[in-house]
């Protein structure tokens, strides 16, 4: 099963609904490259990894209902398309990464406009192959860091959810169960929008790797009792220097960690990289809405006083100086993260 | 208005119902002293400050509702009521503390049963005034502190709602307010219980000091972004050496003030003080039920699986060397802590 994949009877992308989970388990279908963009702005799919490959199956679409018949005049129509996919989220650099990708093959298309939309298609199929080939070995080499006994806390959600299958952070942690090694996790609920308590606790169910949930606030007095092991997260956009953009709290994890002298995973594709980007503090931090912050209810009674309002940011930096390695599928990254995210890009 | 007080003509103690607020602004009447326990346990009253004379007046209660007349015997059921109001909740201090010299009063009055209940309630009316008096001297103090143009961040509620009227964390926010300084608040929503989105809010939104609710979990963007210039909260108990057991996400919310130079400040009167403890690795940590983690609904939706397991610690431990002043009634104490603590305490 896979998170999101082209249902080629109904020419639709079909997606798992993660803002009803783990209540209900459903999947919505987009017919146009708007809803694509509509379905990653609201987070009906969400995850760096995920957001790409949907964006690259939106330029699908863009093609496949482009009222023009001119090669150029398509591509106008995919260069739009482009853009407002790209605005749906400002941060994962994984969205104009893979609208990039699939603009590049458009343009090989030698002016022909037959083989455009046959193009694309294959073209996202082959990303949404690699993201699932590509978390796999990466989940290989990370799971040789994981011990048997060990605590991890683990933030946000990385699993199949934010991919299209298999996870990063969280496929680590589930290559390291498949190995066999006894591994217990808290999960970071992640507030606001809770993706550790809705969807990492759900998966972690699903494949039985035992688990409880914490605030997000308590995660550095559970470091500071000396029984977690290590911290794992994801990564939305990494710059060169090796600061990593993640979901909103990574920060404060990682200097609770850090304080503790437990080492801090951070796990991604190389899609991830914005090599361009000189540091962390260069990467445009999405700010959501006020209500995914003040939109509470406990035992039925609204928690914020009508008139309160709110600050939202989504992501935050982690500075590369507490990270203690980036796990990927060209292997484990340790510092200095600058000269060796660069011998890995170039193949050394 | 003051959070909880004696009502004369019933012999009882009201108290806001603060598990409604800011929904329903409701009193309490409690009529006995397991009444009183209860109500500290479910969190009915909440506050360090606020437990403590809560508990005095549950002293007050076991006397008049003591069912034996002899001098002796009413005070092995004061034994029994204090025993089972301490346990109510093990971290702060100023139960046991409030306790103590309710035991103290009931063992001074020379063996007479007929004085025995009005001394206890001259005693617990005048640690009722004296917690007001207590906040607004070191709201004082602490306002010397808070610069016009301040942007603040604060943790959980420390306010009139936490202590019997004024506050303390809060009180210092209330008072340079007061003092016509332009500060903004950030307030920590405080998961699991929410006391910041709730009762702080509902607070700030009284005294029209402008705020907006955050994420506890993204304090740290705030912090690293260069715009806050202090972190205040409160303290549940604070150790000989300086530590503080504060609500859980104090640590987290220190740490990353450390790491971005800002200073921290910790408030609370003298009763916070176990100056018998060693360090804050000794300090009870209670570890409240699964449920309030777990029991969250978005959109009407349960958000946890239905298997979920979740830990909830209440509370966490700040070590003093993160803390820049501790803001008393007897004044703003700097480090070292361990010896202008005892210096201040000794009344040098």
């Amino acid at each position: 099963m896979r998170t999101l994949e082209w249902e080629k009877t109904t020419q639709r992308l079909k997606m798992v609904d993660q803002r009803l989970l783990p209540s209900t388990f459903s999947y919505i279908y987009l017919e146009s490259y708007q809803e694509v963009s509509e379905s990653i702005r609201d987070m009906a799919v969400r995850g760096a990894p995920a957001i790409g490959v949907a964006a690259a199956y939106g330029m699908v679409l863009a093609a496949l209902h482009s009222e023009v018949s001119s090669y150029d005049l398509i591509l106008q129509d995919l260069d739009q398309a482009a853009r407002i996919l790209e605005a749906s989220r400002p941060t994962a650099v994984n969205l104009p990464w893979a609208l990039k990708r699939m603009l590049l093959v458009a343009k090989e298309q030698s002016h022909s406009s037959d083989s455009l939309f046959d193009a694309l298609l294959l073209e996202a199929e082959a990303m949404a192959d690699e993201d699932v080939e590509t978390n796999k070995t990466l989940s290989t080499f990370g799971a040789e860091l994981i011990n048997d006994g060990d605590m991890i806390i683990h933030h946000c959600n990385t699993g199949a959810l934010a991919t299209v299958d298999w996870g990063t952070a969280l496929g680590v942690i589930r290559m390291a169960h498949e190995q066999g090694k006894k591994i217990h996790i808290l999960v970071d609920e992640t507030r606001p929008r809770l993706q550790g308590a809705r969807l990492t606790a759900w998966e972690l169910s699903q494949y039985n790797i035992p688990y409880d949930i914490i605030t997000d606030n308590s995660a550095g007095h559970f470091l500071r009792s000396g029984k977690v092991n290590k911290v794992i997260f994801g990564a939305d956009r990494v710059a060169c220097n090796g600061d990593v953009a993640n979901k909103i709290g990574s920060y404060m994890l990682a200097l609770a960690a850090n304080a503790n002298n437990v080492p801090v995973y951070s796990v991604f594709p190389f899609s991830t990289i914005d090599i361009e980007l000189a540091s962390g503090n260069l990467i445009p931090i999405e700010e959501r809405p006020q209500d995914e912050v003040l939109d509470l209810k406990l035992k039925g009674l609204k928690v914020t006083p009508q008139d309160a309002s709110a600050r939202n940011p989504a992501f935050d930096v982690t500075p590369h100086e507490l990270i203690t390695a980036f796990i990927t599928e060209k292997g484990v990254i340790y510092p200095p993260f600058e000269k060796n995210l660069i011998d890995k890009m170039q193949g050394n």
